[in-house]
Parts: C-alpha cells; structure tokens; sequence
C-alpha cells in the first residue's frame, strides 16, 4: 500500500508548499470542462519549472502512483482530470507558462506548456507574426494541451492542426527523464520522429513541457465572406474553387446547415444571421491576404463570381469591415451555444474524406430519421478539413435529459458505423480520452490498436501516465 | 541454421519464379547510389500487391531472415542494400507501383510505394494538380523511398518534406500483418501516429507499400529569380522580405557560395552563371502564383525593390521565360555534378536554426581552415529550411582519395561538434542509414536513442526490418 502522506509530502519538497493542492476547491481541476464526470486527485501538483516536472514524475514513479497531466482543462472527452480514486496526481502545467523565445528570422516561438493560447497568439502579433492556431477555448486552453491532444480550430484548411505547427519538443518522459527537441529545425531526418508520437498522445506516453512552433506573417488584410449554398455537394465545389482563387488565402472554411442557423435565429435574436430558410447549408469563408484588403477583396470578388455562375453559391456577403467580419464568424461560433440552450445533444466530431462529405451526409440523415424519428440534427463543421460535427438533438419538445441518456449509445453506434463505412474518424479533432475510449477499441483496426499498445508499453512499460486514457492496457 | 534453398522456393511459390532473383547481375540491387558500398542477397524479391509483401515478411519472419526493403536504391546513407553476408532478403518494392486513385475535391493521390516519384507528379499535373515533392532523383527514386526517409527537396519552403505530404499510408508490420491506413483525412485525433512513426524510420519498423498524399492546385505561373547577395547574413534577410512579400508564394529559396557557383563555371562553360565574382553568395527564389504571371512579376519586383533598397541584394535578374527560368534552376542542381567534376569531396546533409545559419558557417568556416588549411568549401543548399549541402573538397592539387581517406573522419567529427553546439541536425534530409548509424549514437540525445531503441523493440522485436540502420540494436 503506498504512503499517500509521505508522497505529499515528498511533492511538497519537489515543487512547494503552495503548489501541491489536497484541500479546498478543486472543481476546477477535478471536473471536466463538458461536467461530465468528477474526479477525485491524491493532489493537484503545479511545479513551475521542467525539472521540477521531471523530478514530479520521478516520484510518483517510485512511488507507483499515477500522473494525469492537465493544461487548461478544457478537453472534450475526459482526458485531463484524474479518476474517482484518489489515488492519481494530478500534474497541472498551468505554472509553467513563459514564451521562452521569439526567433523572428527562423519563424519560431518557443513556450512552455501551460501558456495560454491566446496569449501566444498575443505575443506573436506584438512581434509581427501571425500564430495561426485558433479554436474556441482559446482564452483558457493551454499549448501544451493543443499539442496533448492536436487541436484542429478554424485555420487548419491552411496552416495544419496543432501537429503541423510544431518543429520540436521538450518532453518528460514516464521514466522523468528530460528530452530536449526544441530544435526549431525544420529538416531533420535523424531516427524516428518522436514529436509527432507524443503529439496527440493524451500525456500518456510523457509530459510535453515546452515546444518550438512555426509563426507565419501576419496578413495585410483578412476578409470574410457567408454564402448561401444550394446543397453540401455545392458546398464541395465552393470549397474546389476557393482553392483554386484564394490558394493559400484559404484559411477558413465552415459549412453549417440550416437547421444550426435557426437555433442562433432563435436565442440569439440580435445576430443578424443572413439568408434565412434560403438554402439547407451556409458558408463562411476567410480569405487572408499578404497584399492589401483591396486585393483580397478582387479576389473574393472573382471567387464568388464564379461560383454563383456554377450555381454553387445562391446568394453571398462579403464583410465590409473588421466588425462585419467578426459579426459572421460569430454566428458560426454562436452554434454550440445555442445548441446549448435549446438543450442537451449528442455530439460527434468526425471526419471523413471531404469528396464523400455529401454522400456520408445523405445516408446518415435517412438512417437516422428512420430509426430515431424527429431527431434534429445540428450539422456544422470545418468542411475544408471534411471536419463536421454532426450534432444530434431530441426532438422537438421531448425530453432531453431521457433523449440523452437512452438514445447516446444507440446513436453513436449507428453514425460510427457509417463513419467506418466511409473510411472516416470517430474523432477527428477532440481526441479520445476515456469517454471515447471504449468506442475506439471497436473503431481503430486491430493491427493500429496492437502497435499503439506496443509503443504504449515501450515508453511507459508501468502505465503510470494517463492511464485508462485513448488505450486500455490488459 | 536456416535453409536458404528452401526459403527462395517458398518466396518463388509467394511472387511468382520470375520475381525472385538470385542470379545474374544484381548491381543495381546491391550497390548504394554513390557507390560506397557493395551488398549480396539472399535473394531479390519483387512482389506485385500488398498481400505478396505481408507474405513475404511473413516467410522471412518464419525463416529468422532480415528483410531490406528499396524502392528507387536512390538513397545518400547506404540505407537500402543488403549487407555483405548474403544472409538478408532485398525486397524490392518497383512492382508495385500503380496510382490507385485520385481524388480531386479531397485534393489526394492514393499510390503505390514503387512508384517512381517524377511519374506520379506527372499524374496529378494531368489531372490538373500539383504534387509538390521535387528532388534530384525524381526520374528514378520511389515515392516509397521517398516517404521511409523524408524526403525534402528544393519545395520544403512551402509545402513541407514528403512527412507533411502525407495524410496516410498502408503498412506491411514487421510481423506480416497489413495496417490500412489509406483514409485521406484531414484530421484524426484517435491515438498515437503511426503514420509519422513509420515515415521516415527508414524501413526499420515496417514496409510502406501505399500512402495516400496531398495535391495542390497548379500554379498559374512561376518565376525564377537569380540575386548576389553580399552576405549569408543578407540572405537570411531577403529570405525574411520574401516570406512577407510572396508569403506562400515563396516556393523555393536556395544558396549558393561563390566556390560552389565558380565550380559550375568551370565544368560547364556553356552554363550562363550571372554575377560572376560579385558576392560571396547568390540566391535562387521562387514565386509561384495562382493568379498569373504579370502578378508574379509585379510581386517579385516589389521584392527585390525592397531588397536592393535594404541592401541585402546587390543585383538580380528575373527569368523572362520558363527556359531561362530552367536554366537559372539548373545551375543550382549542377553544383553536385560539378563538385563531383572536380573531385571526391566530403558531403554533409546539415541544418540549423535558419537564424543562426550565418553565425554558424563562420565559425566552422574559420575552424576548417585552421585544421585542414587549403580546403574548399562547395557551400550551398535550402537556405529556406535551413538545410546546407556543407561539402569539403580537397585543397588545390592535393590527392583527392588520399585527402577523403585520411580527413573524412575528422572533419565530419569538427563539423558535427559545431552543429551540435548550435543544436543543428546531422542529417536534414538524408537520413541515417548505415553510414551514419554510428555518428548518430553520438550526435542524438541519449534520451531520444533510448526511446527509439524501445520503439524499434516493440515493433520489431526480432529485429529482422532492415537491422543495423538508424540504430545498433544489442
């Protein structure tokens, strides 16, 4: 039986009397940003410092406790806050959050993991550069979870998931040992790529403590667009087409269907939501351009010019200003919100090949208006990464709680296996954690799961990170 | 002791008798593209589908006989031929070299691991795309190869080595088992990357037999331009401008030293190098366009205008047409040919921090000429990414086999010394091989070597995938 004082006391020495919690309100590490589930840790441990980390895992090592590192704690699926035991460590990052560099010659920012991502993005604009990851919880999600977990966001159809964006590591393995890869080299063809193998680990291969990630310039002009488009396959040909004009002015992408829009119409009557019960699918679209806002919008112009001679496109905007900008993202920002209040859902975030978006779309509609009739389906997503989250909503005026709790599991099971049948994703930018878990083990080819695990037993051969999180170890 | 007689039989029944070859000429098998060393096999095997490469892994598997797998035998490391006991099977991947799909509006190629690379990028350029991969040996090396060692080239600026070309690939493991993993997706959080695992491991961890990777709409037009620059310093900084003023425009950026420039001056007369003399360094840029080749234009004027007023240009032209645009590329790729002209030369596959590129090149510039005075330094490479071809050719009149004999060995020991001081990577873009496998266990973090030995252990436990490169296994 392990000592639980002695280790506190060990953690205590390690990092300080005032950064190991046991006592008082810890909801907000405890609990996971959705509510779904309340755990319960041995201790909250902040150390400041990548060796205070290190010797953090060292410890609870010897002591054969396990580590749940968390950044912002606002994951999706229940990956950061520690299980109803007691007996996890939960290791908060949230200290050890200074940009440590800005390399403007070699495009790098390099941070610790518990810096906020709106202040990076911050930090780079200061500087002239542009950090492109961007997603809703930027205002409290730290790097070091974006990169835990590969965040995706709004600009992926351009600049990448978190993946994408990062050059090099500093990671604390399972054995507390520390790997120094911020090289912020863009070549490196020595051995296998441990970035991208901790990157979307869910911390339970190491802890990432620090990373060298890409900046890009900042644009000259950035303009949005909404467009009404007469169906999803339409919607794919828009998006061909913004390729095609925009290239790398792409930078967003986002396909919401009809039905999401009249949930902002309804509780938030103030957005002024354009096209209303025009077409079954919007569009917003972005274009960041390295000219002038005169230039992005010739461009913008042609665009649209061509798709409404294609028939692609019915009707479109193009923000007059900043705060016109902001207006239309908002609406498609508003759609989880709104969802929200009109009640609980069933959320999914899949992805499937963006030519086979329309076709997956069709098939799932029927199925499930065959066998859960009335359902309301919120349809809203990243389409140029063929990202949707395919959202599903009691129907009108049932019970929701009920809805939830009885029909969660049935649902899932008959869209993920669709999703499978497309060749898709169950989880396409939250990641598993242990709420997708159990789902994973029946998705994920057996001969993935087997090497996953192999790794998984390689690097952290005790199971003490994270453990029960994306694998179960048998 | 194994059987050989009655190995070749099986994999004769497996591929067909036409497919294993073990007598005759096999050169072209078992000798590294430069020459360095020569392997025998046990056997050659060339299979036609996926299933025939899991069966033969499976038979060696059976046997206790290592497998190399080759795609092009392109490769600088001597990563891809037997060893000289005679005692390792050489499968060969040419056979399977369809492209299997190409899928416009989720902008993907699905293809074979055999396929030659300059092949595919003419299937997408007749559909209309781009596959932006291009490299020196694009008429004869594998997109397999090209993917088992990252690949870089002269477009990693803006669209990344092969790694960030990929979104997914079809493994053989190294137990014979076949991981799909052909979806073509954007995003997919669920579980540890295998993918970029087996990218780049070199065919130590398994075989790519299929991958399925990123298009780009073509371009409208490109421009080539040719500037002397009076520094590595101003380099750097007309590589900065040319990130704000092209921004994903800037589709390749390469420097040449004045040596490396004045050696294609002598071994190809005929060759129109501009600038002769003028600078220590000139540069190769290019802008590619989605618009059309007159806004090109204006853009690189503005460039350069920009440029010479700073002063980090001193003169340039711009291609008029594509064959001078050809041309001014080709003085760049002759600089391995012309270096070969002159002589043996010791070759380095470098990068650094592009920031510190320059103080880096003095100081092992000074260092070579205090301990090898007289050596001529054929300095050029991707100045964008960071990644210099550092090469050292022996002193006016001296003994060029002598000087590669005797001096290989210490001047790789002080280069590399400086490029771990400025946390460079001995090898950018090259890979490790056998020929650097030993180097490497010296240059890479005992952390990182640690991990890797443990990855290598879990996959390929017998260690029968092409042993004894990347890594020494005991």
């Amino acid at each position: 039986m392990m000592d639980i004082e002695a280790l506190r006391a060990t953690l205590r020495t390690l990092v300080g009397e005032a950064h190991v919690l046991t006592d008082g309100d810890l909801t907000a590490y405890e609990q996971d940003w959705r509510k779904r589930e309340r755990g319960r840790a041995l201790a909250v441990v902040r150390p400041g410092t990548t060796e205070e980390v290190a010797a953090v895992v060292k410890a609870c090592g010897a002591a054969g406790v396990s580590l749940v590192p968390q950044g912002g704690n606002t994951g999706m699926v229940v990956g950061s806050i520690p299980d109803a035991s007691g007996t996890q460590v939960l290791l908060s990052l949230q200290r050890l959050n200074r940009i440590r560099a800005i390399d403007a010659a070699n495009l790098t920012v390099t941070v610790e993991a518990g810096c906020v991502l709106q202040t990076l993005q911050e930090a780079c604009e200061k500087d002239g550069f542009l950090f492109p990851l961007s997603l809703a919880a930027e205002g409290s999600c730290t790097i070091g979870g974006n990169l835990a977990t590969n965040a995706g966001g709004t600009q992926v159809v351009r600049y990448g998931n978190t993946r994408e964006l990062c050059l090099g590591l500093e990671v604390v393995t399972a054995q507390g040992e520390v790997w120094s890869g911020l090289t912020g080299l863009r070549k490196d063809n020595t051995g296998y790529d441990l970035r991208h193998l901790f990157i979307g680990s869910e911390g339970t291969l190491g802890v990432i403590t620090a990373a060298t990630l890409r900046m890009y310039p900042l644009p000259a002009a950035q303009l949005t667009a909404f467009a009404a488009v007469p169906s999803l396959d339409a919607a794919v040909q828009l998006l061909g087409l913004a390729h095609q004009h925009l290239n790398a002015g792409l930078t967003g992408f986002e396909v919401m269907g009809d039905f999401a829009l009249g949930l902002v119409r309804k509780h938030f009557p103030q957005q002024n939501v354009p096209f209303g019960g025009m077409s079954p699918y919007c569009v917003v679209l972005e274009n960041s351009d390295h000219e002038s806002e005169s230039h992005a919008r010739e461009q913008f112009e042609r665009l649209l010019e061509a798709a409404l001679e294609q028939g692609c496109v019915l009707d479109a905007v193009v923000a007059e200003n900043i705060a016109q900008a902001r207006a239309l993202w908002h609406i498609r920002e508003s759609i989880p919100l709104a969802q929200a209040q009109e009640g609980l859902n069933i959320k999914h975030d899949i992805s499937i090949a963006v030519s086979r978006i329309p076709a997956f779309v069709t098939e799932v509609d029927a199925l499930l208006e065959q066998h859960f009739p009335g359902v309301r389906l919120v349809n809203y997503g990243h389409l140029g990464d063929g990202n949707l989250h395919y959202n599903v909503q009691a129907p009108d005026g049932a019970d929701a709680e009920a809805f939830l709790r009885d029909q969660e599991g049935p649902i899932n099971t008959l869209v993920y296996e669709v999703v499978d049948r497309f060749n898709g994703s169950i989880s396409a930018e939250h990641g598993i954690g242990s709420l997708k878990r159990e789902k994973l083990a029946h998705h994920k080819s057996p001969v993935a799961l087997n090497a996953m695990r192999a790794i998984k037993g390689a690097l952290d051969p005790k199971n003490l990170m994270n453990p029960g999180r994306v694998l179960s170890i048998e």
